[in-house]
């Protein structure tokens, strides 16, 4: 199945969501979102410096604007699009292209698009083009994966554990925790990632009492806790994965922990359907971690979608009503963290299926308690 | 001089701005102008994921907003700040906050705030609010550098040339771009950067030829050239530097386009000084490259602005009618790039005084030609 093929189908669905919304077009700036409809593969490192941006009219055939830069790789990559470069910013280029193409009401991703870049499209645009703010259209048609996703998504998730297992054989006293992150970062492009899908995690003893904690020149000693968080992009998917180990001889302390946020883990697994309502699944690992009398040590939600965006849809959260669906990507990542003492965090991938859901992850080891 | 006394004498200057527009308070989003107010240090990987905002009222103690995974930190390092933690979202906690403090003109930063954001703090604060757009307000205060921020900018480069410079002894034939991307990124952390400033460029051969090349496991050969690209930041305050030498040695064609570059950039280099209009300063350097023939392949203005963040005002570029004013920092980097040949690149940083300029580069080996 060629890619263009696919991308094609994207857009020729969201082309019918436009026209039955009275749309004429639809400017695309998400990054994840520009990926998924035209296989364009660039980062943007900062919302103030695109790679471009993608023109959707509700027919005939979609426009990638970009800058010379980029002029290449954008014609590889975003086969079916016609590529136009504007050289003195994107509202200049579409003052002349929307009339040309009869476009008067313009939808915008007002969830990824600045508040003053707006006005000043506005401005240039004037009174001809409507300009109509639009949230979550395509990410709610990424957040049910195709078999072909779910597969690349395996993948990602499989070559993140490959790398975890070689960087975990050379962890020893001494290392610091930056020293271990940068492996594993190295280790990731080695073995064919694109790059992280965040800023991997590495947090010894107390410092793991935060779940966001940022690798430092902490020293690894004997008989001290190890907690890595870490996710890779693989042909454009991303992969998360957390573990929590013991250097050395766990004690009771950390054993009893970890079974419970393991079990929880387990319970939050069992509990994923289509159909099961996401603060169902939540509650399902929150009440194992509350019996055990860790209930206010877990203060974030149990999961998020993964997919090209590293947190996307679903949250499973101890708020959210809404339902799963068969096709949709969650992490299952519960926590206990005690200040001073450290932390301890497991996260797995599944894919959300009628009867239940399938672990993407392979490697369990040091999770069979 | 401690932190806490500059960032209250900045914040004291934007309490004064405020009063003289007739607004009560600014909302901070973008992260530079945040560390610049308030001294807390959270880099964000996300418009859409912040670690925390300022709350300035036009008189009175200054609030940084943020949540829970942050608080340790921000207590911290924002010292003269209330940090105040909002547990269901920014805007909920505006709606409390801002009735109490008798703010009813609240401005915000327009270019570091989504559009859709600005359409959800507008319904939850209702009519008792009104939300004023402005922009570049903290940034027109930051383009000025004070002799303390220009001796930080002078240790982030002078740091940034000690990793080249280690870096540059291992570069060998056989190491592919990614290699010695990844090894001047572990070299800056080991040199106590807090981070690149920047994704590190490395660039072979015709690889050099497009100006933002992406590393790539392309492997060096003997007599080939190489262009690199990278920066750090230490303490906040970012360093951005290029050099382009030949592996092996050098032919002819490369050392006359090498000579070509570094003339323009010293011709530019004399041009700078308070005063002077940076398109000029742009034209000092684009005119021996165009009189030596290359005129169509320097495609990109001569320079920026660089301090907390990499890239911000002045732009040296061919259209910019502004002057340089004293304190004002700059890259100076001008370039040649021929498709399937490669390119070159010579960028050092200097500081904009009455009388002319100071380089705060050090070592200018392979620039002495």
């Amino acid at each position: 199945m060629k890619d263009s093929f696919v991308t094609g189908q994207r857009i020729h669905k969201l082309q019918a969501s436009l026209r039955s919304r009275n749309l004429d077009a639809i400017l695309i700036t998400e990054p994840a979102n520009r990926r998924y409809l035209s296989g364009y593969t660039p980062v943007d490192h900062d919302i103030q410096e695109s790679s471009g941006i993608l023109l959707i009219p509700k027919k005939g055939s979609p426009w990638l604007l970009t800058d010379s830069r980029f002029e290449l790789q954008a014609k590889e990559e975003a086969v079916s699009f016609t590529v136009e470069l504007y050289r003195k910013g994107m509202s200049v280029l579409l003052k002349t292209l929307l009339p040309s193409l009869g476009i008067k009401r313009l939808a915008f991703e007002s969830h990824y698009f600045l508040h003053s870049a707006v006005g000043r499209l506005g401005e240039v645009l004037g009174k001809s083009v409507d300009l109509v703010p639009l949230t979550g259209l395509i990410e709610r048609m990424r957040v049910i994966k195709s078999e072909e996703e779910i597969r690349l998504l395996k993948q990602s998730v499989l070559r993140n554990e490959q790398v975890f297992q070689q960087v975990r054989s050379m962890i020893a006293p001494g290392m610091t925790e930056i020293d271990i992150a940068l492996t594993i970062e190295r280790t990731m492009r080695e073995l064919g990632a694109e790059r992280p899908s965040f800023e991997t995690i590495v947090a010894f003893g107390s410092n793991a009492a935060k779940p966001h904690a940022v690798p430092s020149n902490r020293v690894l000693k004997e008989n001290e806790l190890v907690l890595i968080d870490m996710g890779l992009v693989l042909q454009g998917y991303c992969s998360d994965m957390t573990r929590t180990f013991f250097l050395g001889e766990p004690d009771s302390m950390f054993l009893e922990r970890l079974r419970t946020v393991r079990r929880a883990q387990l319970a939050a697994t069992k509990a994923i359907r289509a159909g099961a309502v996401c603060r169902a699944v939540d509650q399902a690992a929150r009440q194992i971690i509350a019996n055990a009398g860790y209930g206010s040590y877990f203060g974030h939600g149990l999961g998020h979608g993964v997919g090209l965006a590293v947190h996307e849809s679903p949250r499973l959260s101890a708020r959210s009503r809404k339902q799963l669906q068969a096709g949709m990507i969650v992490t299952i990542e519960p926590g206990i963290y005690l200040p001073s003492w450290g932390g301890i965090r497991l996260e797995n991938m599944a894919v959300v299926r009628e009867e239940g859901c399938e672990l993407l992850n392979e490697d369990i080891s040091g999770l069979d308690l």
